[in-house]
């Protein structure tokens, strides 16, 4: 399957994208408008006021996703670039590709898709999932294979989502389970049908060095501070918005201690693991995301973002490893520590905060839940109240469900099709490595013994 | 003209600076004061919604311009500290300057100046285009230098931006003609007059190694996030700023996948190139700011995206090399790829635009263009009603002319004075270094080879 | 006191911080709740926009303490995981801790404290405090001690806070007494006990490397670009909190041109010190804090910002050594350049503010400067009414020498404390080193000729 570096096809990445370009700008040339001019002056500041409203967010889950999640994954020391760039170009290929099947499913009218922040808000959402998954065959896989995966993982996604949110009326604010655990499962079913049996060996380009570690953490705390844009954004304005943030704040913050000291504790020495650190102080926003806007006391927040610290760091040091040795599952960056575990406990939470805040507001305002709780564009509303708070709790387990094994199955079934020899898997002794796709000068900044004779010479006279 | 190291003049940059620095304190003194606080509640509320509303986009473009551009500006190994740096400075000493101009040229009532965010603001804007130019000559000039040039364009740019906006009425949210294909050219022109015929040979220190590429492409992505701040801050509340706000996020997310469609033909083996990438990406965000809150469809700002990208790709392929051996033009970072080309699509864009925009609306709404598209402190209203579509288009094409015409001569002129000997061009051998400007430890972490016996035993030392 | 590496004791650290976190957990599970949601749609609404008014302010104050104050910290170069993790660990540790004690001071009603995103804001500026004086021992104190520190200084911080601003009604919204002149010297009384009269030999892993001092550049930039929101977010909206911004900016644009010139006429040959770049260009927003939302003429910020960077720059040159050789009082990151001298600068200018508004207002609005300059959270209203401007000014003098005394008394105590043997400072010869705290492999990036035979094959491999 692996292929020779000299004769490694690279016309097909770019005959893929162009494809793709082409026929976007075709289907936005038929289908794609923005919503007329507003005509009175109160439209234009009920516009004005969601765009203020809105935006910030907005940006604030750019920055997350080109930058935060960007960096975080350069903990690979040659592999930076790749990573930074295949992140960014999977984001934008994933938010267009989303952006037309949204349109076609849900915003089609008198053929025409009327186009506007939001609805380029839940396509970058859906994005989010593919840049998830990627983190289990990181390094491994080519940019075609990426591409691939990002075209089968949107519209699966989409369905997926349409079953737990529309269907099920699973209440998920910040992705938890639709996101997270969907992504998670995903990407490792690709990860294990991808590299089937073979137990991955310890790659010498793997091991992160201190400057890639510090630009990995770097990453990480982009992504915690700006964390409560992304679950918030969706909510309701007003008190859900208020604790959705004070929620995943604090579920934040004790991730981040918690951390510390899980990690302290587990290893031998008392040194902290920077891979613990650098996953382990996000595990609470995972967890969060599903209960953020309930109505449920601080210090289940507090709790939450501890116990999902706890299960990170376990996870990196037992089941990441047993996973490896058992079931030879791959999985470079730790995504079911991060995602999987955290989002499984999130979800369990969610069961529980239904069913104890139905008792603790009973009679007095039956429905406070939904309204509070519920998405306008995301949930269907009265369903919670018409059901109850077990058939609510009932729901959230079953939304868990299928979201476990919609996207095991569908990445399993995807992984298969990227075994393709034509998707042009990167030979082994390339993996890791800026140089197979970018013209980068390789270690240009210290040629060092290995070097040539005239190189060392250059590289002498020019430190002159 | 260049001067021995040893003797290399530094008391010109802080005695212009102190002096500058001196002066504006006084003319603050003398001339500048604040709005008086507004005495009625409802006017206090209307001030607060004014900061809420333009404060988030004014830091946007704060971190777009120290942030992003610095760090896209230290993709030169050796130089990181002096772009950023330079960067830095140029920003607040071009600011202030501007700041002074416009409150002469402009604001200036009963011998009093009032100040506020958005003039500041529009000083910023001002800023930008010394920002751009000195991507010319990065590496070669001397600070000195670069702040004689921020001192010379301010003011024309100043009043170039009269004639365009005010007195030929163009529309251009952006800034695409007034700022990007002023700047560009203007800096081309100062390289031309600085550099002479003298085709500057390939520097040792002007390779980048995989870590400045890396933090290069780390700016790219901050500038890429934040661009739609940048072109939508002084567009009119509501479905006007939001249109923009769209249409830039649609160009410059066809700008990221197209360019790795281009660079990925035009390599022989089919490798990406990191400067590509670095600037083509953006280029989206150049050509959408003219049209960006014009009535045109989705479709447009894709494919403005996607041409753009494509010929800043090209430039650098072809015309770059070209330019440098026809007309021993030197552009280090490669502007007029990123800033001249796309900037003169989109202008020619926009002379479209606003043709085909006046056939849709014939009739019904003749005016709509008019106070969608038109800024209301940047654009004498009435203008476009008054001269039909044929005159607005016809506007466009000369404010594209004059811009050009303007920057190109006024580049020429100031490279010219910019060969002044007292202004301390460095040596050839000491260009792109930062140790000519700042006390740091040359290559510290890698003493190598060719440091001295004594170093080499310290450096041991410390790492055991 | 110092302990040998090989039985260096790292279960403290775990410990405390877990028992820590049970407390936490505890105490918020009886205390602490969220308000109930409110019931009508005009308050709806009206959380809304407390959340869209201040959440913004927030992220961007997160930014600057998580990512920018970090990256600061970076210039150690073999210990900036250490510094970004410490520094994100303390806020963390110290915003949980603040709002333990706050919420016991002041809003503990019926059993209860109501958490919202203002209690939280106020915590983090509690939790500032911690993250400046650290900056006086960095390197040389173990996590430990760190946690130990923070403990005893949330304290004594939310004490001063309470006497300088309620009791004395001082006006200093951005902070620049309570926070930076109190942290400031309570880190050097720390340093003072905890170092004594040994004085520091420099270590061979103190001085920054070119890559280093980026990337605290970079921090430097990132905190330079939000510092208006940490000034400005406890304003009163409108005039006050626009003139508050506006200051800021002029003040910081001021201090980054000053310290150019400053810096370039000190140092002999002309070059710049990177450490002053690093800190001068923020000295400016230190200074201007306490008199941000004053009626005073914008040239007076500029004069502030410029007075302060060569304050900064002069205490860099002198102070610090000579501090260092006659008090033997060690100050590893500059805070008293950056903070005190800044901070004592800003409360001075404080004293004229009020005494020249008062006369400017004179009978026509002799409660101007009161509803302007008070917050209505921190400052006693009516206060400044009542007691005259002669008053008003022997109150900021009186804040100032109460913050001065406080810190500097409580700094000493808390320094003897830290040299408990249990709090396992690090031996000298292991400080300034990221290996003794995480499990990071030391320069895995050069062997260089100093590494094992292997390791240099092994390298060697790698790079072929």
């Amino acid at each position: 399957m692996a292929v020779p570096p000299s004769t490694y096809p690279r016309r097909l990445l770019p005959l893929f994208l162009g494809l793709f370009q082409a026929a976007l700008l075709l289907f936005f040339a038929l289908f794609v408008t923005y919503d007329e001019p507003s005509a009175q002056a109160e439209d234009t500041s009920l516009v004005a006021n969601q765009v203020y409203s809105t935006f910030p967010f907005f940006q604030d889950i750019q920055v997350m996703l080109v930058v935060g999640l960007g960096l975080l994954l350069t903990f690979l020391p040659r592999y930076g670039f790749s990573s930074l760039t295949h992140n960014f170009l999977l984001l934008n290929f994933s938010m267009q590709w989303a952006l037309v099947l949204q349109g076609l499913l849900h915003h089609f009218h008198h053929g025409q898709i009327h186009l506007d922040l939001h609805k380029l808000l839940i396509s970058e959402f859906a994005a989010v999932t593919v840049l998830i998954s990627v983190g289990a065959i990181l390094g491994r896989a080519s940019p075609c294979q990426l591409l691939v995966m990002a075209t089968c993982e949107i519209p699966i996604y989409l369905a997926s989502e349409w079953v737990i949110v529309t269907c099920l009326g699973v209440l998920d604010v910040g992705g938890t389970i639709t996101i997270h655990i969907f992504s998670c499962y995903f990407g490792l079913g690709v990860s294990k049908a991808l590299f089937r049996a073979t137990q991955q060996p310890l790659h010498p380009k793997e091991s992160p060095t201190p400057s890639s570690d510090l630009m990995s953490l770097v990453g990480t705390l982009i992504l915690w501070v700006f964390w409560p844009s992304f679950v918030a954004v969706l909510c309701q304005p007003g008190d859900a918005q208020h604790r959705a943030i004070l929620n995943t704040l604090l579920a934040m913050s004790a991730s981040a201690i918690t951390t510390v000291v899980a990690s302290s504790l587990l290893e031998r020495d008392g040194k902290l693991s920077p891979g613990h650190l650098q996953n382990g102080s996000l595990a609470g926003g995972v967890a969060i995301g599903v209960v953020a806007d309930m109505a449920m006391p601080p210090v289940a927040a507090l709790a939450l973002g501890s116990l999902s610290a706890v299960l990170c760091v376990l996870g990196f040091r037992f089941l990441t490893p047993l996973l490896g040795r058992k079931l030879t599952l791959h999985d470079q960056c730790g995504i079911h520590n991060l995602h999987g575990l955290p989002g499984i406990l999130g979800a369990a939470a969610s069961v529980v905060a239904v069913l104890v805040a139905s008792k603790d507001t009973s009679g007095s305002r039956p429905s406070e839940l939904a309204p509070v709780g519920g998405n306008a564009s995301r949930v269907a509303e009265g369903h919670w109240g018409g059901r109850g708070a077990g058939g609510q709790a009932l729901c959230q387990a079953a939304g868990l469900a299928v979201a476990l094994g919609a996207s095991l199955l569908a990445g399993l079934v995807t992984g298969a099709a990227l075994r393709l020899p034509c998707l042009a898997r990167p030979p082994e002794r390339l993996c890791f490595d800026d140089s197979l796709y970018f013209k980068i000068q390789d270690e240009a900044e210290s040629p060092g013994p290995d070097g040539s004779a005239e190189e060392g010479a250059l590289a002498l006279k020019e430190r002159v």
